[in-house]
């Protein structure tokens, strides 16, 4: 049975859509545990307005909520009895596999580093997204608040996303492609060209060397390495430039009648194309390198998307995705222990 | 007579389209000269194969052409007889007032540094396309390949920036934004925080804070300040996602019959919103700073885009931008200079 704990207070559209979410993948999978943390009451009346099964899930109360104004390590140290304080405890104490938020990006990500703690190793958690793209999807890591990475930090990066693709995306040998201003290996800033040799050389990983941003939509890599200021830059530009297209084409749709009559025709087939292309179809971002699964989805989040947010928890928590984390990350140890367990045998 | 000298051999569709787009800019302006620069016969033959009028153009004699995998330094040191050489030493020497080329973006911009020259007080002269927005187009400024800049460079580009958006595009006091990962004065990374209050402090440019790569596209800002690396990120990526949204959008149109109709009925009114998000509509980018106005177009111009770019050029050549650059970044001097003619006076 795998648990895991929803911040059922955060992000725009709570607690309705987070609660609803929470009980369609409660329905739907019975090896997991969904655990609702927040206000009781609240979450209880809304599970009746909703005509839902309270004994679906499990409830632990939390009395407060941090909100994305707030600074974030001081919210998450005034506010311990916050929903994700609480959240974040339940998952440090093994009281639960994994923790999901809408709310505060800047809470869960230092929530994660301060009160989960990171992996032995790792150097930073990254945040990491899944978005769409021609082909498919493809991780872009890191997406976080920890800006000014070092060329050892987006090593990592590239170790723990190509972990997390074969694993829980189910990607044999993910392409891992560095974000640069052109593909030659001499092209870039100091710290693209401090990276490029070392992951070049990097022999459990599949380098396919500097990707332009002009190629990331059209899937040219599975696992996109970036430091957090570049890579929230392209996530921000692909959101925005996405509704802005769609806005665009809306309106152009709609400037005649002729046009109108076609768009009613072409909308059912236009949606689709659409929906493949929308950020939130492909649930949240985990932080990768904590001790436990912390999992930021978007502020405007509706069902869906926290339905398939607890849904990716289990198939990371049942590949053992920190184990395999730390035995990267940690290669020497490991190999002692192969060595000692070898010995003993 | 305004003389733009016009790079024939550079570019993915050089000479034809370069030299169709010559001639019509040539045609419809007499207040202009065009001055081709390449190899003569090849550009006479074009022409003649386009039946246009040669003598509407000059033709400046160059052997040698400059191809975009060359180290762009070397090449300009060894093809001193090469179209982009010639026609910068023509701008250098006062026989032209702007040059053009969709060559090389490398040989362009060491070009412009090192043959062309910086004006006085220019730190970095910074690669300024227009990007289209919700609302009309923006300058992205730098999008050049000089990485990992000063926050004093970035303070330059947004006056240089304000100084062509009002004065070549006509946009009364431009808003200056700032690329960063929130909207708060203390979030971002180390350029960042060190660049705002400089920003801030700045009477001379309307600076309305941070923006998010979320609202570039909605055209939260008409001067987008940012160092290289990550505006280069967020042209290509503008471009690359530009296309990919397209690309899914017609194989969804045509992926029904009946969907099929509707898009034959409300093709002019997308073809008419796709264009205002075509990047290629709105002419070269601007290496601003230099002493003379050199002009980079896409490798991929066709005569629209080389149309657009020359005609541009009057206004930045008629606007007298370069002195006002230089009056911008060199204040102390300038005030020196009105003491003195007021003395005299």
């Amino acid at each position: 049975m795998i648990r895991v704990a929803v911040d059922a207070m955060g992000g725009d559209n709570a607690p309705g859509e987070i609660i609803k979410g929470a009980l369609s993948a409660a329905r739907e999978r019975n090896d997991i545990r969904v655990v609702l943390v927040g206000r009781e009451q609240v979450i209880r009346d809304e599970i009746r307005r909703q005509g839902g099964d309270e004994s679906l899930v499990e409830i632990v109360h939390a009395e407060e909520v941090i909100e994305t104004g707030e600074h974030p390590v001081n919210a998450l140290r005034k506010k311990k009895d916050s929903s994700i304080v609480v959240g974040m405890n339940l998952l440090k104490n093994g009281e639960a596999d994994a923790f999901c938020s809408a709310g505060s990006s800047g809470a869960v990500l230092a929530g994660g580093m301060l009160i989960v703690g990171r992996i032995k190793g790792v150097e930073r958690p990254p945040l990491a997204p899944l978005i769409p793209t021609e082909k498919g999807i493809s991780l872009l890591i890191d997406c976080g608040a920890n800006v000014d990475a070092k060329a050892s930090n987006l090593v990592q990066f590239a170790r723990m996303g190509s972990i997390y693709m074969k694993n829980v995306i189910g990607v044999e040998n993910p392409r891992v492609g560095l974000v640069n201003i052109g593909v030659e290996e001499e092209k870039g800033n100091a710290l693209a060209k401090e990276t490029y040799p070392l992951l070049k050389a990097c022999k459990d990983i599949n380098f396919v060397g500097n990707i332009e941003a002009r190629e990331i939509p059209h899937g040219a890599a599975d696992v996109i390495v970036t430091e957090a200021f570049t890579g929230n830059v392209i996530l921000k530009l692909y959101e925005g430039l996405g509704s802005t297209l769609i806005h665009m084409i809306k309106k152009g749709l709609m400037s005649t009648l002729i046009s109108k009559i076609g768009a009613l025709m072409a909308k059912p087939a236009l949606k689709k194309s659409m929906k493949a292309f929308d950020v939130t179809e492909y649930g949240g971002a985990p932080l990768l390198g904590c001790k436990g699964l912390v999992v930021k989805t978007h502020g405007s989040a509706k069902a869906v998307e926290v339905h398939n947010t607890i849904l990716q928890c289990i198939t990371f928590t049942e590949q053992r995705i920190n184990e395999k984390i730390q035995e990267a990350l940690n290669p020497a140890e490991n190999a002692e222990k192969s060595a000692e367990s070898a010995a003993k045998a």
